[in-house]
C-alpha cells in the first residue's frame, strides 16, 4: 500500500488512547459541569408566608388520622427578608423512593448546596435503597464532591432506591429511633404518591422528636399532579422524551421500511399522561387514551376495532405501517376487564390473607386459580363470559400476583401484543369478507425501565435543583407536612413560584389489598383539558396523513434544549395553574 | 389567589402558541442547517487512479459470472488535475436498498450536490420503495428542495425502501429498459451485502447500455466491511449509539433500583458487532459475542452457564442486578443449534419448493413440521435429541419462516427471552443446592427498530455525505462495479481517503434456499481484533463492578458529538487499514 496507517492521535502512546476510550462518556463530564440556575424566590434561601387564595379541603379521615398536619395551609417562599431561619448547624435526611425517576440527584444537590449555604455545619445524611434505609438506619453522608459527582446525572443510583412502606407501628418506631440517632431536623422523601403517603404519616408521628418532613413530587408517570398548584412532577418530561426519541425513530422506520405497524406499550401505571405528551412529541398513526375509553364505555372488542379500523383506512391509501401508542393501564379503563381485575385482587387478597405462605394464590396452577375465582360469591356469570371470552394470555396476565400495595401490574401484563393479536384477529375476518386487503406485519414494544434511567432535561435539571432548594426552604421556615413544588413552570425560570403544598388536602380513600387506606389521589387525564381537547382534533390528520414527529435524541444545547412538556404548555393555556378555575374538579374534597 | 396565571410568551395568540407546539421540533430545522464537511479528496470533485498495492483475488466462479467486472482494479479518487470528467449533462439513478439506516438522506445529499456541481443539468432520479421502484421505474426527480429537507434527518422515508432481488432474467430486462428509458448513465444502489451484489450484476449487465453502477456500504449490522478498505459501514455507527443510550439508561436504572437483571437483546444478524460496540459504549455485566462462542464450541447449556455464574457471583456481593447483551445472531454461533438451522432451512426450502402454495412449510401444524423433519433423511438421531432438549419456545423458533433470501430470521425468535428462561431454570437447581441465594428478577428487551430510524451521529452524517460524493466521482471518471468507500475513517476528515473498491473480489458462494449463490461475504468479528482483545481484558471487571458507562443521548453539539466507533478506533491501533496487515485473514480468496 501506498501508505501507512497512522494511528489516531498520533502523538499518543496507544494505551493512551485505549484507557481514553474506556473512560466515561464525554457527555458526562459535560452534564456535570452545568448549574442549574435558581429562580428568583430562592437565591437568597427563602422565608415562607401563607398563600392566600383557596382553602384546600381536608376529608374528615385524614383529620382524625392526620390530626397535626391536617391544619397546615398553603404556603408560598419568598426571598428571604432579614427573618431567621433554622438557628445553628442541623442535621437533614434524604431518601429516594419508589422507581427511578431523572432528576432525583439534583433534588440532593439542591437540598445540600441550600443547606451549606445557609450553614456551613449543617449536613446531609442519603439514606441507603430507599425507605428501607431509614428503618434499618443505612445511610451515607452526602459530600461536595458526591454532588458534583452526580449532578445533572440520570439515575438514582447515588444512593439507590426501594419501594418499602413505612405501614407498621414497628417500621415507624425504627423510623424514630433512626432520626433521633441521627439527631435529625428534617427529611426529605423524593417519591410517588405512596412516598408522599408517607411524608405525610411520617411528619405526624415524628413531630415529638421535632422531625420535620417534607416531600417532592416525583413520578415520570405524571400523574402526582395538585391542580393550579403542581402541574407536572419530576421526572415526567425527561423520561417522555426518552420514549418520544424512541416513538419518533419507530415514525421514522416504518415510514422508509413501509412494512410494520408498531405497537408500543409505554409505561406509565394507569393513567395516560406519558402517552398524551408522547403523542404530542411524535404524533403517531393510533393513540389510545384510557380515560377517554373510560368515559365513552368502550369494551375491549370496541378497542381492537379502534385499532383495527385505521389499519384497515390505510391499507386502503396504499399505507401498511404505522404506529400505535398504548398506555400500560389501558385495561384498568376498560370497564368489563376493571371489574374483573377488582373482583380477581379482592379474591386473591382475601385468600392470601387466610392462606400459609406455600399456599398464596400464585402458587396455584392456572386451572385452580379460575375454579376458586368461578366458586366466589363476588363473582356473577356476566363476568365468567367475559373473562371467557378473552385470549388465553389476558386471562393469565388478570390473574398475575399484585404487588406490595395489592395493585394490578400492568407493566407484567403485554397489552401491546395481547391487543396486537386480536387486531389480527379481528382484520383477519375482514378479510375473508373483502374489507381489508393490506398486509398486517407487526412488532411490538414495552418502553419503560430505559427512559426512568435516562439523563434528565435541562428542565427537569433545573424543575429538580430547585425543588430541593425550596424543600431546604421549606424545613428551615418550620414546615412540615407539606410537598415542595413549583408553581408556573410554563414560564420562564425567572417567574417561577416555590410553595408548599400541605399534604393531608391531597388524600383521599383507596382500596388496597382489599382495606380501604388514606393515600395520596392520582391524577388521570383530564378529558376537558386544552392537552385533551386538542389531540381530539389533531388525531384524525395524524391517524390518516404522515404528520410524525421527529423529537430526535435529547439534547442539551440548542433550541430543543429549552423544550418543556408540550401537554404542561397546552394546559398552561387554559388557565389551569389557577387551583380555582379550569375544568379539573374531579378530586375528592 | 393572588397573581392571576400569565400565558406563556403573552404577546402570542393562544392559537399562535399551539401550532408552533404541533409544529415539527426544533432540532429538525438545526440539524438541516448542518452542511456536512467535504474531504480535501472531493472537493474538487476528483479523479480517479488506480491504488498500488495488494492485488484483491477473485473466486473462479464470480470471474465466470462477472467476466467484464470482475477485471476492476483498486481506484483511489484525488483530486482532480484538469482531467475531464463526464461531458455533458447525465441522469443519474439512486435506489435506497434494504432496512434503513441513519445517513441514507445524506449519501442522496452528496451524491445530488456533487451532480450540480459538476454540470447544472445533470438530474439525480431517486427510485421509490428500494429496487422494485427500479423494476416497475417508479421515481421521482430528487431536487435542491428534497435535499435541503431531508439533510441530516435519519430514515429512508426520503424516497422508501425495500428487499426486491433482481434474481430473474426478467427482472434485469426491466430494469434494463428503465435505465434505458430514462437515459441513465449512472446508478448508485444504496444497500447491504444482498445490495451491492445486486449492484454487481446490474454493472456487469447494464454495461453495453453504458449505465454505470456504484454500490455504497450501508448496514446498522456493521458485518458490510472490507479489511483495511472498508472499516464499517454506514449507519452502524448511529444506530450502535441509539442503541447504547437505551443500554446505557438501563445500567442507570438497575442500578438504581437494584433489583431486576436486564436481558437486552441486539439487533444486528449473525455478526455480533453491535454488541461489541454497545458493550464498550456501556460496559455492561455480561456480553455474548457469538464468534467467541463458535470458536469455544460452546453448547446453548454452556452459554446459560455463563450468565449464571455472573448472576450468582453478584448475588454473593449482594447485586441482584445487571445488564447483559445478547446480538440477535448468537443461535447461529452455537454449533449444535446451527446444525440444526441449517438442516431445518434446506428441508424447508426443498419442501416449499415442491409445494403448492397453500402447503407451505409454515402452514402445516407444529406437529406435522416435526415429523417432516424427523422423517428427512439429513436428519439424524443426534439432531432429535437435540431438539427436544430445547425449551419448546426455541423448538418453534426454530421452524420459523425463512426470510425471501431463504435466511434464518434471527429478529423473530426471542432469544434473550428463551436465555432467561434457561437461566431462571438453572438458577432454581443451583438454588436448591444452596449455591445461589439470590432474587432473579428479570426484564427483557429487543433494540432494533428504533436504533435503525434514529438521527445520524456528526460521524455518519459526514461518512454519508462524503460517500455521495465519492460515488459521483467513481461514476463521472468511468467506473462501474464498484462500492464507493472512505479509508482511515479513524482519522481526521481532513485525512479521509475516498476510494473505489471492485465488487468481485468481495464474493464468494454461499448457500441460500437450498442452492450455493454469488454473494458479497458478511464480515464476522475478528477475534484477533484489538477490539476483542481488549474486551476480553476487560470484562471481567465490567461483570463483577459496576463499571457501567453512561454514553446518553446522541448530542449534535459539544465534545461527544465528535464520538466515532469505539471498535473502530481500536482497531486502528492495530493497523487493520491496511488489507494486507492484520490478522483478519478469513475471507475466501
Amino acid at each position: 500500500m501506498e501508505a501507512k496507517t497512522k494511528a489516531p492521535g498520533q502523538l499518543l502512546e496507544p494505551q493512551t488512547i485505549i484507557a481514553g476510550l474506556l473512560q466515561e462518556s464525554p457527555i458526562c463530564g459535560e452534564r456535570r459541569a452545568y448549574q442549574p440556575p435558581l429562580c428568583p424566590s430562592l437565591q437568597g434561601l427563602g422565608a415562607t408566608r401563607p398563600l392566600d387564595g383557596a382553602e384546600l379541603e381536608v376529608l374528615k379521615v385524614a383529620r382524625e388520622q392526620l390530626p397535626f398536619v391536617s391544619q397546615n395551609k398553603l404556603l408560598e417562599v419568598v426571598p428571604a427578608q432579614g427573618r431567621p431561619l433554622w438557628d445553628g448547624p442541623r442535621n437533614i435526611g434524604v431518601v429516594l423512593s419508589g422507581g427511578p425517576a431523572p432528576g432525583g440527584h439534583n433534588v440532593i444537590a439542591g437540598l445540600f448546596e441550600a443547606a451549606k449555604r445557609a450553614h456551613p455545619e449543617n449536613r446531609v445524611l442519603g439514606f441507603l435503597a430507599g425507605p428501607k434505609g431509614i428503618i434499618t438506619n443505612k445511610h451515607v453522608e452526602v459530600t461536595g464532591e458526591m454532588v458534583a459527582r452526580y449532578k445533572n446525572s440520570g439515575g438514582f443510583h447515588m444512593l439507590g432506591t426501594g419501594r418499602e412502606k413505612i405501614d407498621t407501628p414497628q417500621k415507624m418506631e425504627q423510623c424514630r429511633q433512626t432520626c433521633a440517632v441521627q439527631k435529625l431536623s428534617g427529611l426529605v422523601v423524593v417519591g410517588g404518591d405512596d412516598s408522599n403517603t408517607n411524608s405525610a404519616f411520617l411528619a405526624e408521628n415524628m413531630r415529638d422528636l421535632g422531625v420535620q418532613v417534607v416531600g417532592i413530587p416525583k413520578t415520570i408517570d405524571g400523574d402526582l399532579q395538585v391542580p393550579g398548584l403542581c402541574q407536572i412532577p419530576f421526572g415526567y418530561h425527561s423520561a417522555c422524551l426518552a420514549f418520544a426519541t424512541e416513538i419518533g425513530n419507530l415514525n421514522s422506520d416504518c415510514k422508509s421500511d413501509l412494512k410494520y405497524w408498531h405497537f408500543n406499550r409505554l409505561m406509565g401505571r394507569s393513567a395516560s399522561h406519558i402517552a398524551l405528551e408522547v403523542a404530542f412529541q411524535t404524533h403517531p398513526n393510533v393513540i389510545l387514551i384510557g380515560e377517554e375509553i373510560e368515559e365513552r364505555e368502550l369494551t375491549i372488542h370496541n378497542v381492537v376495532r379502534l385499532i383495527a379500523d385505521v389499519v384497515v383506512a390505510r391499507a386502503n391509501l396504499g399505507k401498511n405501517y404505522g404506529t400505535i401508542l398504548i398506555p400500560e393501564g389501558i385495561l384498568e379503563f376498560i370497564h368489563e376487564i376493571n371489574a374483573l381485575i377488582i373482583k380477581i385482587s379482592h379474591i386473591i387478597a382475601v385468600y392470601n390473607r387466610e392462606a400459609h405462605e406455600e399456599e398464596f394464590f400464585h402458587k396455584l396452577t392456572f386451572e385452580d386459580q379460575v375454579q376458586l375465582i368461578d366458586n366466589n360469591d363476588i363473582w356473577r356469570d356476566y363476568d365468567s363470559r367475559v373473562f371467557l371470552g378473552l385470549p388465553p394470555e389476558l386471562q393469565r396476565g388478570l390473574l398475575l400476583p399484585r404487588d406490595s400495595h395489592g395493585n394490578f401490574q400492568y407493566s407484567l401484563v403485554n397489552t401491546e401484543r395481547i391487543l396486537l393479536g386480536m387486531v389480527a384477529t379481528y382484520l383477519r375476518k375482514q378479510r375473508s369478507k373483502g374489507i381489508y386487503k393490506g398486509a398486517f406485519r407487526t412488532q411490538n414494544h414495552f418502553y419503560g425501565y430505559d427512559g426512568r434511567g435516562t439523563f434528565p432535561t435541562k428542565f427537569d435539571c433545573d424543575y429538580t435543583y430547585n425543588l430541593g432548594q425550596a424543600a431546604f426552604s421549606l424545613l428551615a421556615n418550620g414546615a412540615t407536612g407539606y410537598m415542595a413544588a413549583i408553581r408556573d413552570l410554563h414560564l420562564p425560570l425567572e417567574e417561577w413560584r416555590p410553595i408548599g403544598i400541605p399534604l393531608a388536602p391531597l388524600m383521599h380513600l383507596e382500596e388496597r389489598t382489599a382495606r380501604l387506606e388514606l393515600v395520596i389521589q392520582k391524577q388521570k387525564v383530564d378529558l376537558g383539558s386544552p392537552a385533551f381537547k386538542i389531540l381530539e382534533r389533531e388525531r384524525q390528520k395524524w391517524a390518516m396523513e404522515d404528520d410524525y414527529r421527529f423529537p430526535g435524541p435529547i439534547q442539551f444545547h440548542g433550541a430543543s434544549a429549552e423544550d418543556k412538556p408540550i401537554t404542561l404548555m397546552l394546559n398552561a393555556l387554559g388557565g389551569r395553574s389557577d387551583p380555582e378555575g379550569g375544568s379539573q374538579g374531579s378530586r375528592a374534597r
